[in-house]
């Protein structure tokens, strides 16, 4: 069966890879990001996604791949880097949700992403921690209260493989290929589950 | 070996026993609520917590047993019960290590507190989930960054036997005493654990 798919943060390592595995699956996609694709959005700002997802009208899915968060050493975080990260990975996630269910289909599906940093903290990751653990609390309540059979999911990828500039700051991590994340993707998108948090 | 203990939130169910239970120790306790005990101060409100550490001056251990989160149907949660939530329980927690951790002793101790809606949400508790599950991630990755042996661990109960107004909330949960709440801070306060989420 083919779905209609809204990719958002289609620009980056991983949403590269997600759209190309989607439309190798013969699905249509919906690219978005903040300067290019079929639509641009912001998900810092509510408003954006809010008329991202009026415009687009009907959909079947909504994999996110964008997301920020601060780093750096504990006692040198300010206000403004724990602002940032809870309005961008956070809440920007959280507000995907929001303003996407009254537009997304019945049975539809939503993925959004955390990290490693969950489970595993690194020097600097202090609010990686704490905001993935946020959006995978966040994905496990919601789940049980998504109306009309809507499904909701998280993919947790280790450090990528491609992303070799950050390889030093995960020591003895052993990185991801993409197009793994990318396939976890579309298990929670066309599968069954619910409330699950996918690590990769 | 005694302690200089101030406890944030002394006047709720849990903090009240907590101070009987530290007092019983011998500890000295330093009393914090919004408007009652010997100091005033609201965890949402970080330069009143920054004048209550420098107030104090020196001390040896913060626990912490304030913070509230909006609750509500998913489809039915605003903006601002998001913004209330991430102010008060979860930036308002992480805000008391922040302003405190200039003041306190060398191998001090900091307990936050998290709640059972991380392994089990309710219907209406997305944000407690959500917030909760950022508390966690805080505490176990600031944990690794403390600077001077000083520890940090969070105390997850489940709901109190003595909470009963919301006992109808929590469907064959098996309350538990705040007795055994009180006692999870002690065995985070001046143990040697690190890092830990004590369910209770």
């Amino acid at each position: 069966m083919k779905h209609k798919v809204i990719v958002i943060g289609a620009s980056g390592t991983i949403g590269k890879e997600l759209v190309k595995t989607l439309e190798a699956g013969g699905h249509e996609v919906i690219r978005v990001s903040r300067s290019s694709g079929d639509y641009q959005a912001d998900i810092q700002d509510k408003q954006s996604l809010d008329s991202l997802f009026k415009a687009v009208g009907t959909f079947d899915a909504v994999a996110n791949a964008a997301g920020d968060v601060a780093a750096g050493p504990l006692e040198q975080l300010t206000d403004e880097n724990y602002a940032f990260a809870l309005g961008n990975k956070l809440m920007g996630q959280i507000n995907i949700v929001r303003t996407a269910l009254p537009h997304v289909a019945d049975k539809g599906s939503f993925v959004l992403i955390s990290g490693v940093l969950t489970q595993e903290p690194i020097l600097g990751g202090t609010i990686g921690t704490l905001v993935n653990g946020g959006i995978e609390g966040f994905v496990k309540a919601a789940s049980h209260e998504m109306p009309r059979g809507i499904r909701i999911n998280c993919v947790s990828p280790t450090v990528l493989a491609e992303s070799v500039a950050i390889h030093p700051y995960f020591p003895g991590f052993i990185p991801v290929e993409v197009w793994k994340v990318a396939k976890a993707y579309e298990r929670a998108l066309f599968g069954i589950i619910n409330g699950r948090i996918i690590t990769v």
